[in-house]
């Protein structure tokens, strides 16, 4: 398998992980998105990915699939071991609610095509995105925090002891939280999962500084 | 069953097409996004869905389920029939990939509590709000019709002739983009598919003005 990535982007980190987690090798193709106004607008990538976003899978039959969450369901599917949701569907509801709280809630909104636009069309100056990044972050750890916090099937991570989708979606946003210097610790429970986490090597390995692309 | 839900919401719209499809009855409980300043806010509301947003599902057993897609795979599970994911990995990943196109994509960016932020944090004023709005749904609808026009699994609807989680996630963001006046004739495929979707039973149903809320 094949997957372009960018280090930084968490979408790919997400996927990074899972792969790791699955134990299943995979090509590293980096895509740099900032590089000459980015790489992903190039005519060549968006035959493989017509939305210009990373990261995108291209399996062992030569499909291309796209969408971070929609990549790791696959790799769940097609290889179950370990399993990265919990069996019965009201678990796995939960779980799939805490990655799509970042991946519609928080991610999205802080994307670097939402950035641009706020500063190259609507003229925003470098507070008020700053400020704008740490708005949407800010409120939806405080919504995962209280839910993690208060929902018995936490554990060391976000479900139980055992990484699920939704470890594969936090652990990236807070990586991208610390480094617009959020303070995380404001967050106990999301920064205890993090730290465990950060631990385990599938995660390690994912971490945007151990891609051959990292800067 | 009760589905919390406000008419317009474009991510209850996807739940409502969902339990329609499956034939689940389901007690309707609004949630007035707009008025004193938004119902989904209040203390009542935070406790079965902290992030304040609507849907929520409360299921047989009483459990609050959040995040449309969640909802929507939970659903899928515990009613599998009809089916609204194709059978094989691959095809499930495209369609799942179309429906987190519209709902990691182009929803989030375009959500009320974003529109918000612009106007009175940033001061954004309502042309530039607006076209804000457009600029997302254009980017993501190019890129959908692109794809969909592009594939031979696309049919009457996104994958062939029968409902999946792409055409729920679709239909309410086109309902959405005709609302805020976009001209979505412009994308061919996106609109066949649209004009085929209203003419189903359980789409009809789900729209925003057959709701009790409807204004």
């Amino acid at each position: 398998m094949k997957l372009y990535s960018y280090f930084r982007s968490s979408a790919s980190y997400r996927v990074r992980i899972a792969l790791n987690l699955k134990n299943l090798p995979y090509e590293y193709v980096p895509v740099h998105l900032v590089r000459e106004g980015g790489e992903q607008l190039k005519p060549e990538y968006r035959k493989i990915n017509p939305d210009a976003i990373v990261p995108t899978l291209i399996d062992d039959d030569n499909r291309a699939i796209q969408q971070s969450l929609a990549i790791i369901e696959y790799i769940e599917e097609t290889h179950p071991e370990p399993p990265l949701l919990p069996k019965s569907p009201a678990d796995r509801a939960h779980v799939r609610s805490l990655a799509l709280q970042v991946a519609c809630e928080i991610h999205p909104i802080d994307n670097l095509r939402v950035l641009k636009y706020l500063k190259h069309t609507l003229g925003v100056d470098d507070a008020a995105k700053d400020a704008w990044y740490r708005h949407w972050i800010e409120n939806g750890f405080a919504t995962l925090e209280e839910r993690l916090a208060n929902d018995p099937r936490t554990g060391k991570l976000c479900f139980g002891d055992t990484p699920t989708i939704a470890d594969l979606c936090l652990v990236p946003q807070v990586f991208n939280a610390n480094r617009f210097k959020i303070d995380t610790t404001r967050y106990p429970t999301i920064q205890r999962i993090c730290d465990y986490a950060a631990q385990l090597d599938a995660f390690a390995r994912a971490a945007p500084g151990a891609q051959p692309d990292a800067e």
